[in-house]
């Protein structure tokens, strides 16, 4: 029976300000993608939501971004390589500090917003947060948008890294496959999700905006926790995994990619 | 063959604003306190720091302080036992990320400044910075000035947490063996810190401001790595060392205290 | 006819996080105390605020609070003297530079959170800050909960500045008449919160919790924006005043204080 | 009698970590281009360095840059228009507001590092930016590098603001008359500084790295306050106008520019 993943961008919250409803989405995933105080979260908030996740049995990876709270990591900066290196070893070794009141590990990295865009293209940077991953241990997956042809997923796979492809029912693919990201949230078409997360399942195709299919090989559904509607977008993935027949759980990091 | 530590605090630089003169501190020490970027130092003052410390044998702790950049962790804030929990975890943890590069592992805790002072006397805050050192891991040391009967190296023995006594030769101390902080770093009296040291290690007292011996216990001798002569002090400290017939060495997790 | 004015605390979100719902208290208030981006609030945040406040012709008054954007300004901090000077005049100044957009004017100055608590009892502080507002220009007012005998208002009254009252309908008082100040916001009983306003109008007292009649003389109510039921509240607080025969209206710095 | 100008960049400070050597170069210099917290200062080290240019009747301007502490503000973010516009609103304010402790106003706006980089050459950024200088106030003129035919001069010139050529001794130019940035600080060639601005107030030419002679219109010389030998290039500056009959003051907003 193939298990399929569900992840979800949480512990974006800062201080007083509270953002997504990590409370009613922590439930119905299996992975969380936790913010490290760089773009979002905390110290507190890391902890409060590390604490939610072990009650729901939801493995932890960290969201590591670039160092702009204002701008909520979603503004190109233009960093160094030793920045990058050193940005998610900093960010990683954190949450897996606070992990530690767990007694848990950190199960993946996954690169935040503009950190996400740099090292999608850039060679020069994709290299020292591959290497970082590797050096942060042997064990750590990086999740990235399938399919994982990109600069970072490229240098990870040379480092031995164990790469999880991700597909995004709530985001609109190119025919090229590459996302298009949105900076407003908008609601999300449920019925739609369902249909792309029942035929990828199907035929291992998601359809461009232009109808193209494409093929994409993935082992998890991320669905974005700030959405106006994420609870039912995740939901609606949930069911359609299972009336595909498979199961929703985490990916495990001791079982090699099936591709 | 006694062994004596001589530790500092060190990696205080922040982006472009350097601060101390690690460089020429580090091959002449044992065992440095790293900031963890919330009162000082950033991801890739860390990274530097921690392979200058590789380079010269020097194991490596956490300073861990207040978050405020701007009063360089010096100002009292009113935090609450989880912040105090989380703040610990965090900042360690991210340390711990950065030794990754080398393969290594954080040595022990230390807290900075006001940090310092918070879990000095009040029990509440102490217990949960103790609980962290604790869940961070069972090797974790805590440096702490001798006398150690503050609340949270009272705290920490509670949890069999290892805590080593450190002598200030560069401050005053009072009657009651407590030390008279200073903000203005002013140039220390060479002779007088060689003279401490000396007395110290003859026949365990350090001599208080009005001249009261204080019985004193301890495996490290601190010295601030910013003060005008540091490197003249910690050299001085190091020359007293050996010429008590010591030998200078970092504290050992294995080998449990003296005392 | 008299005039009372409703102010609130606004431009309380910080770049992607939100706080308060600003475009529905703003046309219902008459003042509003924007933060200034050391609590919360952004350049682009106060921006925005102040552009709605013009609209609603609401007079914009600053917020100066602690550079404690994680704890909200809500955490006492141990700044000097020159600390408390120069952060109202950087975040008064800021907003004032924020508002040239408008070709408008700071109408007064608001301590916020625990920036407010230190200047209520500490006499060394509360000095700077009424210096810093004298010196921000002669028209400046301060707001300050009714009765302003503590340590800001009484040293602001000596520099020549008009202090104005505030009464808050959604906090309970003590005896004494001081504040009991509250973390997390609860519901308002917004009847209690008509009645209080009704009988202050009336006869010029407030009711402790205990029913203590307070005799307060004051020009303003204020209803904190990030309250549950933040717009009932300004509501019956609106028409209190209305139903008490009294006009809603800013308060007029070229108009002396009516005690 | 030709009057030159000289400025340099101030206030670099943060916190605890000393940039510059202000209290040499202030006596030296004629108008101050003082950081305003984002990239470096903050609201304490403003008021120390607005005072002490108060002493040495040096005019005070802001140098507003990009929210970038860590990065100094030199790394190039993807800021938006309204970012830009209230940005430089806030910091120009914020710096105004400390110039109350003096009763005087702000004399110029200069944009910093990474902020001067992207008006340079994006219109779409440019404009916001004069329209903020304008927006302040009638009086303000903007600095900027001679030749003052980039977007932001061009832009502030639509906008009727006066617009201040500088030249750059301690730098080299391309022969298109553009400057070549650097990271690292180098020691200047104290002697060629000498020889630059007095062959530039001879016959109005700078001459580029390759020997190309550049006409440069300008009324004021920039040396970098940061600079290891940033004082004696500041005094060879001084010498090289005395020498050729000129007069070294500040720049009379009141007075039209020559050209």
């Amino acid at each position: 029976m193939r298990t399929i993943d569900i992840n979800s961008d949480l512990g974006e919250s800062f201080g007083n300000w509270k953002m997504g409803d990590d409370e009613a989405v922590i439930p119905e995933i299996t992975t969380a993608n936790v913010a490290c105080g760089f773009h979002a979260s905390d110290p507190v908030t890391m902890l409060d939501t590390v604490r939610l996740c072990r009650q729901n049995g939801v493995a932890v990876g960290a969201h590591p971004g670039l160092p702009d709270l204002l701008g909520f990591g979603r503004r190109t900066m233009a960093i160094t390589p030793d920045d990058a290196y050193a940005y998610v070893l900093y960010q990683a070794g954190a949450l897996q500090g606070i992990l530690k009141t767990l007694g848990e590990s950190l199960h993946h990295i996954k690169p935040h917003g503009a950190m996400y865009s740099i090292v999608h293209s850039d060679a020069d940077l994709a290299e020292p947060v591959a290497q970082a991953i590797a050096d942060f241990g042997m064990d750590q997956m990086l999740y990235w948008p399938a399919p994982t042809d990109a600069a970072l997923p490229t240098a990870a796979k040379k480092h031995g890294i164990r790469v999880v492809g991700e597909i995004y029912p709530d985001l609109d693919y190119r025919p090229d496959g590459t996302l298009i990201l949105q900076r407003a949230k908008h609601e999300t078409d449920v019925e739609m999700a369902y249909r792309k997360v029942r035929r990828w399942l199907a035929e291992g195709v998601l359809e461009a905006l232009d109808g193209t299919p494409i093929a994409v090989d993935a082992e998890s559904v991320c669905i974005h926790g700030d959405g106006p509607n994420a609870l039912e977008v995740v939901r609606a993935a949930r069911r359609a995994i299972e009336d595909a027949g498979c199961r929703v759980g985490p990916v495990d990091a001791a079982v090699p990619a099936a591709s």
